[in-house]
């Protein structure tokens, strides 16, 4: 299954994707969060669909789309995980994986507008496969992990380098701004999702491909990320982990390359879809 | 007013303490969340409890307290904020303040046993102030954001030291662990604390004085961190934000000292009460 969230900021509904166009779910939820997965909405949502046998209501292709998961309890990021990404940023490659994290508020739809922070000339890129987590895990073993995973979907890990990198703390400062985490366009269900580990991804500035990897490059694999994690933090359903980027962030340019408003930025991950973010400058908080 | 939530952990109730004394007021909000501060909770909660001219229903003192706030979006934690522990722990001093998250799972009431997460051999302990938000914060000004506070809290921001420093990543990983945030006993408004920045905190290890140090000695004051981290990430109602902690951890002892199954942690801070945590070892969770 493909789960989206569409709607205006803040009011999303459920529906899902079924052959390329879009249906609303929401007489069997109000939502895709912590409460749904961890009640077996995988399985019900499922099932439903089966009932309604192509009775589903049809969406607009025109409605925004928000994050697939309603606010999850974290957003958990792996750093440093391929290894041309860690070459040019002139990191070693890590013995056991980098992580830290990224506020919740810094979440939004997939083609929604990513805004450089006030006082910001670093903002950069970064796209990731991010795993939504389907069951509470602590002290998991892979294939504990492997077996509670609700499914992938696509990020940005927008960062602000200067504030992550040279301001006096960890890299949380630079990772959670808002607008920093484009989450979508769908969470594709692991069924969806043939080979986690062959999955082709890429990220173009103003059509310029400045990304193109493969997760064949993990030097971490995704059960062992989520298990590593769960040694140090509980995890709860609609959790997500991002699993780190692959190079061609604009640090790791000589002179490094950062985003200025009125740039495009489109990603994309095979399976997952794409997303589309214009640029702008900070303009305060309506 | 000070604010409590009663109850056996995830079934917590709403109340206040008024001379000693715990009083019911569920009947006013379902809880002390993000949805309460943010409609305006507060002076909902002071009138009520004037209307209910001393006919609260009682709660007997022997409840569980749990945190006085549910789940907020999250924990934004400052460190190196005193000079003593900055010193103690080799660190320079910060030219800006040091920030770090700690995953909301590891919220525990203040009374709560902390335990020793798996292959932890440098569990250690942190006094703390805590301040919670009680309004959307984006880019504030000190003067915006000492409005913005609905409370204070204190708060043991239980450290792994390994996790935090030897494990190659971000603090993040050694301070999000299950149980290590005991918060409470309870949130005591703006109005309750006469000068926040002249207040002791203390902490005992199995009865003997670890940590006593006083607010008047912060690197960095309550409103500006506030401001400071809201240039970063906005802050919601409801989040917590702990200014970090005076001299007398574990890791600043030669030897250093650490935490084993068995010892009594007991904290407290002038006008927040006081907490008493019971160390135990790791068991799975139920």
């Amino acid at each position: 299954m493909k789960l989206i969230r569409y709607g205006a900021p803040g009011k999303e509904q459920p529906g899902v994707i079924i052959n390329d166009k879009r249906y609303d779910v929401s007489e069997i939820t109000k939502t895709f969060d912590e409460a749904f997965f961890e009640s077996e909405g995988l399985a019900r949502l499922s099932e439903y669909i089966k009932a309604k046998d192509g009775q589903l209501t049809e969406v607009s292709a025109d409605e925004r789309l928000g994050c697939p998961v309603a606010r999850p309890s974290k957003i958990v990021c792996i750093g440093l995980n391929y290894a041309d990404h860690a070459k040019e940023t002139n990191a070693p490659l890590p013995s056991e994986p980098v992580v830290f994290m990224k506020s919740t508020t810094a979440i939004v739809g997939p083609n929604d507008e990513v805004m450089i922070p006030k006082n910001s000339v670093k903002t950069d890129w970064e796209v990731e496969l991010a795993v939504v987590v389907g069951k509470r895990l602590s002290y998991a073993t892979e294939e504990e992990a492997l077996a509670s995973i609700a499914g992938y979907v696509l990020h940005n890990d927008v960062s602000e380098r200067e504030f992550q990198l040279e301001r006096n703390g960890t890299w949380d400062k630079g990772k959670g701004c808002d607008t920093f985490a484009p989450l979508g366009p769908f969470l594709a269900t692991q069924d969806e999702i043939a080979d986690v580990d062959n999955l082709n991804l890429w990220l173009k500035v103003n059509g310029q491909v400045m990304q193109q990897g493969t997760t064949a490059n993990f030097i971490f694999k995704v059960p062992f990320l989520l298990s590593y994690v769960s040694q140090f933090m509980t995890l709860l359903p609609g959790d997500i982990i991002s699993t780190g980027t692959p190079a061609g962030v604009g640090l790791g340019f000589k002179p490094p390359i950062y985003l200025n408003p009125g740039d495009v930025m489109e990603l994309g991950i095979d399976g997952l879809g794409e997303q589309r973010q214009t640029v702008k400058a900070y303009e305060p908080h309506r």
